[in-house]
Formats: C-alpha cells, structure tokens, sequence
C-alpha cells in the first residue's frame, strides 16, 4: 500500500491514523459486536460516539453554551436552500457577499425564498479579493449577512470578521472549518460540509446561536428545521451516523495536534512554503490578493496549457494526486486541509522549484 | 473479534464480506493511494465507483430505461418535504395511504405544501394490516398517491402493488427496497433511505420515472431537485461518496446471492422460522395481520413487561442485539433484512422456544 499525496479540493484527504483506526473498527466497534454503519442511532453505543463527537467539538471551537451543534444532510448547496427557510422569519431580505463560486451560488439560492441583496461584490476582480468591510452596502433591516469564509475554487479566505452590528453573520466555513481558532460568538450561524476538513461527505455540519432557532418558514422540510433538529440533538431522523464517527475521530485527532491553534501555526506554515515560492518564482502566478490568500487552497496558473498538463502528469508520477484547477479556473489548485501532511506540502515545492527551473 | 447477530431496525446489519472488503480498502482503494472517503467525487476513480454502483442497481431491479437512479440526501423523513416540493406541480392535492408510524409522517408533512388527503387508514385496528385497495378513497386529480410499502415500525408490509390508475403511485421502500423483486414500472417513484438493506445512514436513494420529472415548486432548493440532480447525475452538489461506495458493495453483494429472487426465498424462509413459531406458540403474540406481515420487522410481545426484560437481557447474553420493540409498540421487534444470516434467525427461534419452555 502507497498513500498519494492528495491535494483534493474536497471530499479531501483525512489524517491516516483516522483512517486505520476506522478500518480496525469496521467489523467490530469497542466489542459491540458491530460496525459502526450498523448500529441504531438511537442505541446507548452511538449516543456515546454523538456525545463525544460533540464534546470534543464544542472544546476545539471554545463554543459558547448559548450555541447548538447540529449534524444535518444536505451539504452546502443544500443549505443555501435550508438556511433562508430556518433564518428569514418575518424580514424580507437577505444580504450576501460574493466573493467567489460559492457565495454566487448561496445569493443565486437565496432569491428563491427573498430579496437577496449582492451587498458587495468582488467579481470585478475576477473574485481574486475580498471586498473591503467599508465597501459592503449592508440593509440594517436583513434577515442575516450571509458570507463565504473561504471560497474553494479562488483560494480566497477573509483573514477578519466583518462586524455587521445587530445583523446576525452567517458564514459557510465547508472549506475553512477547523483550519484556525475563531470566534463563535461573532456569528450567528456557520456551517460546513464535512469533506475538506472534518470527514466523509454526507454531513453537515451547523452551529447556530439559540435565539436565531424557531424562526422557520411553514415550508421547511422537518429533517432541515433547525429548531426541531435542536431539540432532538440531530435525531429527528436518522442522522449520517458513520460520517459523525469518522468527523468524531478527526476531532480526537485535532485535540492530539494541539487544537485549532496549533493547526493554524501548522497550516501557516505549509501555506507559505507554497506562497513563498510562487512570489519567488516568475514561472508561476498566484492570481490572488496578497492579503487575501487562501491557507486551504493555494490556486495558481503555469504560463501555458500544454505545461500545465506537463506538470500534472510529472505530478501524479511522484505521488501527487488531484491537482488540477476547478474548470472554471484552469491552472493548478493545491488544497492543503489540516489533514495535508507537511511532507506533502514540501514535496509539491520541490516538485515545482524543480520543474519551473526545467521549463522556466 | 465477534460479530454479534445484530436485529437492529436500522441502521442495521450489512454483508460481513462487505464490511472486510472496506476495511481492506480503507487506506488506499486499487492502487489509487486514496480511501474513498477522500476521493474527489469528479474525479475518474470515484466516477467510476459510482457508475457501476448504478449499473449494478438497474441489473439487480431490472430498471426500465425511462427511470433515473438519484443518490441525495436527507433519508426518508427529508424526502416527505423533498417529494411534494418536486412532484406538486400544478396539482393541488396528495392522496396518502396511512399504515402506520411511517405514513402518518409522510401525510403530516405532506400537508405543508399541499391539500393531503387521507385516503384510507388502519389506525382503529392500531395499524396491524393493510387497508384493502377497495376501500381507498382515491381523487383521480391527486399529484401522486403515496405508500409505505412496508412499516418499519408495526411491522405491516404490502405483498401486492396497488393499481392507482393514471394517478402516479409513490412508494417510501426505505425498509424493503432490495429484499424482493419489484416491478418498478408499476410506480411514479420509489424511495429509499439506505440504512436498512442498502448501507450507511446518510444516503437516499430515489428511483423516479423521468416524465415526473421538471414539476418542482419554485421553493425547492437546487440540492433536493430532482431534475436538476437527474440533469447532473447526482452531482449537482457532493453526494454522499462513501455511503455510495458502500451501497455498491452491497449490490456486488446482492448480485453474488443469486439478485432478488433469490433474496426472496431466502427472506421468506428467514421470516418463516420465526412466524411458524410465533403461531405455534401461545407464549407470544404477532400483532400484524397474517396476510400483511413483514419479511423484515418481525414485531410480538410476551405477557408481561418483567418477561420482555429477561427476555432481552437472555437475548444479549446469547450475542443477540438491538431486539428490542420501538417505544411506541413495545415489546420486541426482530429485524431481519437482507444481510442478516439464516443462522442469526435459526438462533433466535431456537432462544424464543427455550424461553418460551422455561417462562410459559
């Protein structure tokens, strides 16, 4: 067996140790008898998986008590829908930062449920940037603020927290969550799809501040009511039971890291071993604002197709997989999850410095 | 390591084999140097994964050419919000066939976007059979009649398909899909969450007729439409990549075992071993009626309360887990699906004669 690198933007590589100990555990859960993927969610062996799950998390985020851990379904473009139904209430209005692939998607959703207002907006920019605070044209009277905290496909990532007074902030973190420490209590909901940082497609992940829960449109399905799903601790249904067990070991493998603090110096460090050699290095262009640079996912483009498919393919035969560009981007795109190795990250800055001074 | 023979109504047992073979493969799945769980859904290995995984599906129901297969999100209780939001369209009513825990869910929900109508009910005879099609009060301009095909809960299956004329029938098989053959071209739209017969939690599956398809309510979230999601083969937002991978491994599975006929025979003469006794025993009692009883949730009680308890408590001691009946029937409840092995069954009859000698 050979583990590739792989910088996958999502589902995205997991840390090893989770992994085997997932396959040690598959047939036989701690003497259950069971795989985890067989057991009743409402048995006293998965409340035990769910409550540490949830324990470990809330410590990890330093979550205040007045914030609810939810593990839905649906992913992120399913929240784009479920999100405006749970948070509209009685307002009329939503407003959203673009900044990317993913925030044009959230707003385009939104405008199925309200007015959703494009507050700021950095496609000028060809959303290589995140939009100033003092630019954004906020409604005071908004349902929410909703932001991307890291756009995936641009490598785009607010390095602050907007303040947006008594409008409470909504941040999709899929591609961010658990990469560095940050400050619940400035938002008013995050949510996250598992698959960059936190485990196995399938789940997602919602943090909600309590008083924002019951406030759900009479459409809304009851396996996405926030409020319902709170006060059943994510078993109004059955809920994505093996992804909360996988998500349950990466927690456990986070606090062993140190915690989210550690996991920042950790991802800082691997972030500039590739920055700093794209500003180094003219064969390469990194096309986003400096200040605005992704610690997840480091996009950037060689001088020509046919190099670009030269450096895949040198790539894969060293063990570095899924490296591609998004298509609507083209050129390359590292993602550096928490679960990156550094040795990885140093092995893709070998391989560039060795391959730019080849065809540069 | 023992495996327990697990009774679970879900999630519930899988194949042992399948369970080795991911386990196996958990590290690095052919050679890819990948577990599955970190694969990029776009990408040529998980594509592939998922290709045959439906292929294998369409073989196994002998699936008319005229049905899509979606793999979504959001498990049975999601689909009674995501069905009418898609299959409504300018219709103003939904016709729902009540047979217990399940339905009664389904018609509740269903009466959020849409006048639904309770068309025949078993709940005076505390939903132990199944209303006779004769006495369905069906209204011919309905969206969609929709059934439970088999209730988890009570224990109440349908052996025949009933004819709704032009009206399209709609079927929640969360707990049956796989474990017989189906006529798929006698329904609109079958639905299923995978956690009984298929693989993990976290997966629905949705088999629709493609005519059905292009009627979704302005409100449905892009990640719950099916045309959308038909239109991109699942991939309009990351589905569930490993519970698929599992599913998959679980139809390789079915296929081995001969494909659902041979499921059927096998299941009935899982089923019979434990209603032959029910039936011969007066000790216990099988509350569903005989004509309508399930092949897979094999519900009875015994006299009292203290005699459940040693019941289970025995049960336990003999590796038998998770018999315990839902708390709003009580008693036990044997679930006995596809990957439950004949010797699971075989042990259990031969632990409820014993009982039955020693406390009747």
């Amino acid at each position: 067996m050979t583990r590739a690198y792989n910088f996958s933007a999502g589902p995205a590589v997991l840390p090893e140790s989770v992994l085997r100990q997932a396959a040690d555990e598959m047939l036989d859960w701690h003497g259950s008898g069971m795989s985890v993927m067989e057991m009743s969610h409402r048995g006293k062996e998965f409340m035990s998986i769910l409550a540490q799950a949830k324990a470990d998390l809330a410590e990890l985020l330093n979550l205040p008590s007045n914030y609810k851990i939810l593990f839905l379904q649906g992913g992120g473009v399913g929240m784009n829908g479920i999100i405006p139904m749970n948070l509209l209430g009685n307002k009329k209005s939503i407003d959203v930062v673009n900044t990317g692939s993913w925030a044009s998607k959230s707003l385009k959703e939104a405008k199925k449920y309200a007015k959703a207002n494009e507050v700021a907006t950095s496609e000028p920019q060809h959303y290589t940037c995140i939009p100033p605070r003092d630019t954004w044209k906020l409604d005071p009277d908004a349902a929410y603020v909703h932001i991307c905290s890291n756009e995936t496909i641009g490598g785009v990532q607010y390095h602050w927290v907007p303040d947006t007074g008594s409008v409470p902030l909504v941040a999709d973190m899929s591609s961010d969550i658990l990469s560095r420490p940050i400050d619940v209590s400035r938002y008013g909901l995050i949510f996250a799809g598992a698959q960059k940082n936190m485990g196995p497609s399938g789940m997602t992940l919602v943090l909600v501040r309590d008083d924002l829960l019951g406030r759900a449109l009479p459409i809304t399905p009851n396996a996405f009511d926030f409020k319902q799903q709170a006060d059943n601790d994510s078993m109004l249904n059955t809920p994505p039971t093996y992804a909360i067990y996988i998500a349950g070991l990466v927690y456990q493998w986070l606090k062993k890291q140190g915690g989210l603090a550690a996991m920042e110096a950790h991802n800082r460090k691997k972030a500039a071993l590739l920055y700093d050699l794209l500003d180094a290095t003219p064969f390469y262009t990194s096309p986003v604002a400096r200040s605005d640079r992704s610690l997840m996912n480091v996009p950037f483009t060689l001088p020509t197709e046919e190099l670009t498919t030269a450096f895949l393919q040198g790539a894969k035969e060293r063990g570095m997989v899924q490296l591609k560009g998004h298509s609507s981007v083209g050129g390359i795109r590292a993602s550096i999850y928490n679960a990156m190795p550094i040795e990885g990250v140093q092995a893709l800055a070998d391989y560039m410095k060795e391959f730019a001074a080849h065809h540069g």
